[in-house]
Parts: C-alpha cells; sequence; structure tokens
C-alpha cells in the first residue's frame, strides 16, 4: 500500500490533490491542511518553518511513503527543513513547477504570480535562473486568493484587477505564466484570455509529471483520499469534496 | 497609571487604537494582534476562544486595567469566556456599535457588514433586536479585508465590488451602517459615496464613547503606545505606525 501525504495551509492545495488523484500512482492519499492557521503567505519564515513541521509530526502518524507540499509559500521556506526530518521524499510545488519547464526554450518570456512571501522569497526566480532562464517578470497578486474564495474566477471584477495587477505588461509576449499559488488554477479561464499565447504550469500537473519521471511508483486501479484539517473539518470537507 | 490593553487579530484593531489614542483617557496602550494566526474570520469558534485566551495571560503581564477587544469576530464569540477569566473589564467592539445606537429611531433601516464569521454568529443582530431595531440587513463583505490591505479603499475596482455585495439593497433607504469590522473604516470614503444618506458606525469611536460614558477615567495629556504581534513584528510595527 503506498500512500501519499499532502500539506497545505489550507483548502488550496485541493488543486494539487485533485491532479494526484487522477494520476492514480498511489492507493491512498492523506491530505492536511492547516486551516486553523492558514494564510501562511504573510508570515513569517521561522513560524511558517515551524507549522510545516508539525504538519509533518501528524503526517507521519499516516505511514506515508511520500510528501508533496502543496503550498508555495511552504515550498518556498521549508522543503529543505522539512527533507531534513522526514524518513521519505519530499516534494515541493516550486521545485516540481521549474523542472516542468526543462524543455521550454530559455529565451522564453516568463510571467510567475503568487503570493507576496513566495514573490519575495525570491525562490522561484533564482530556481528559473539557475535552469538557465533570463526573462523573468514576477508580480504579486494577493488579491487571487480571495476572489478565488468568493467564487469570482471570471467576470467583470476579476478581469479589472487582472488589468491592475499586469498593467504596463505586454500580455501578448507572454510565453509561460507560472501559477504559483495553489488557488490560482481556478483562474485558468482568465488567465487565458488575459494572455492569449501563454502556456499556464499548474503546480498539481507539475508535480505529478515529476513524481511519474522520478520515482517509480506502479500505476494503480483507483486512488482513494483521506482528508484531515486543523480547523472546522466538517466545513472543510464540504469545500474539500465540491473542489475536488 | 491607567493601561488598556487592545486585541485583535491582526493589524485591523488600530483603527480601534487610533480612537483611543485621539481620546487620552489612558496613560499607555498595549496593543496585541495575532499575526501568527490572522485572520479570525473564517475559523471555529473554540479555536477562536482559545487564541482570545492566550492573548489576554499575554496581556496580563502588563499590569493593564481595562480590555478592548478591537476584533469583531472574537466580540462574535469570545468576550463572555474573556470576562469570567479577566482581573478587569473586558468590552467588545460589537456591545460598543449596538450601545452607539441608543438615541437612534428604532424603526431605522440598519446594515450590517462583517467578515461570514461575525454575520453568521448573529450576535450583532440579536443584540440589534433586544435593543428593539426591527429592520436590519446583514451582508457578509469578505473581499473588503484584502481590499483595504491592498490600499484600495476607493475607486471603479472598490465600487464594483460594492455594486456586487449591496445589488438589489435601496441604498438611499439605508440610514445606518454598521461597519462590522475593524478594516472596514478605510473605506469609509466608499461607504459615504455608496450610502448617502447614512450614518457610518465605526467601531473605535463607538468604544470610546462607551468607555466615557461608563467608566471614569480621568482625562490625560497624552497616550502612548507599545505594539506587540504574534509574528513578523518589524513589518507590523512599520504597518502599525502607517495606519496610526
Amino acid at each position: 500500500m503506498n500512500r501519499c501525504g499532502i500539506f497545505d495551509s489550507g483548502i488550496g492545495g485541493i488543486s494539487v490533490a485533485r491532479e494526484i488523484l487522477k494520476a492514480n500512482i498511489f492507493d491512498e492519499i492523506i491530505y492536511y491542511g492547516d486551516t486553523a492557521r492558514v494564510p501562511y503567505g504573510n508570515k513569517n519564515e521561522s513560524t511558517i518553518i515551524r507549522y510545516s513541521l508539525e504538519a509533518l509530526e501528524f503526517l507521519k502518524n499516516f505511514d506515508i511513503d511520500f510528501l508533496v507540499v502543496a503550498c508555495n509559500t511552504a515550498s518556498a521556506v521549508a522543503v529543505e527543513e522539512l527533507r531534513r526530518e522526514a524518513p521519505f521524499p519530499v516534494l515541493g510545488v516550486i521545485e516540481a513547477g521549474v523542472e516542468a519547464l526543462k524543455n521550454e526554450d530559455k529565451n522564453s518570456n516568463i510571467l510567475l504570480v503568487g503570493t507576496k512571501r513566495t514573490i519575495k522569497s525570491d525562490k522561484y526566480q533564482k530556481l528559473l535562473q539557475k535552469n538557465g532562464f533570463k526573462n523573468i517578470t514576477s508580480i504579486a497578486t494577493p488579491l487571487f486568493v480571495p476572489l478565488v474564495e468568493e467564487g469570482l474566477v471570471e467576470g467583470e471584477i476579476t478581469d479589472k484587477i487582472f488589468d491592475m495587477y499586469f498593467e504596463g505588461i505586454d500580455k501578448e509576449k507572454i510565453d509561460i505564466v507560472i501559477l504559483g499559488c495553489t488557488h490560482y488554477p481556478f483562474l485558468s479561464k482568465t488567465f487565458k484570455k488575459h494572455f492569449p499565447n501563454a502556456k499556464l504550469i499548474h503546480s498539481g500537473q507539475a508535480i505529478v509529471k515529476m513524481i511519474r519521471d522520478n520515482f517509480n511508483f506502479i500505476q494503480k486501479n483507483k486512488t482513494s483520499i483521506k482528508l484531515f484539517s486543523s480547523d472546522n473539518p466538517e466545513e472543510f470537507k464540504i469545500q474539500a469534496k465540491m473542489w475536488l
């Protein structure tokens, strides 16, 4: 029995869980959302590391073989610490997102969007540069999470907020948009509208590809999922099931 | 030496601290923002009570004589528990907000806005009804907090989000708007534009009035303030000073 643990600050990582579920490479997913302390995006690095290590301790109880850090903010600051403490492989969405670009032209115009903390951490940018990419624009878009949570994934208000954040950017020239926050794939339709020539990089799909390429998990018939959260478990389950 | 403790889930309570500072009824304010776990608005009642009692323990170290619960969500669910544990008076923004209406016509059309948790708690609504008010419309407006935090306190996007939340409401007929979240006073200009005939109830001003009316604190020459937060203290101080 192969079990994959997924850790996220809240509900957003469900967009990653959905892709791993569809891939059928594990028997079971154990998802833990730290809803009692969400969001991580505006918190201190040492606090995020502490919360992440607590999540690891919780997930260790389930005999997992693999840990996916679905939260971009935790991936930006806590993956090394988690790897040091975990007796199994740990994979973060940032590494996976950059790995997904390995066959792309190094001169591509890349737009990276995420929370303030993810953008400020500079982790994506450094990893992209290390992989030879030169043309990177990064923009923090903190209103996108509440927009998704309010269900405003498209429409006039969403378009105007896109116009505000991406003012001054030649949208047609963007080749790749990295959706650097687990909530953002729910805005895919609006991203495609505003960046008609761009390929969207979705953390969940990137994680699945990286697991397939680097680990030998046997294809299964079906993956089941168990959901846990540090607060509001009932409400969390209802919302998670809706998103799945 | 009279000290007032102010507890909020984060930075929003600064709008309350500012009014208490201006009033000069204490020698010192000790402000504690639980930025490591902000926001409270979407968390469970028992979790919010636990966090509030921890804040009380912290503030007890400063020999305070009075506690103001600036967070509407904590006021909605934790004031009774705080009062049971505190050796000094505890005042919440909800009681103060309703008290501020005591001379208003009971037939006034009241619009109450706040976070999902505050609105769902029904505490404002019940207290308003207990005080004889009959015409109450309550609307959860979760996008207002991120709007304020992004500095979008007026303009086209803000207007469109107001139009969305208040669609179907006869705005000219609203007599009183209760700003049921500490972030909302920063949106006062937009509220006045959309509700031209309404009186805005601001928690900070309501708290000051209630303290003056009910407690005998001597007028001081100057109030000083000390700021504490459970995370990002430096960033918190910079932002708080800007808002003050």
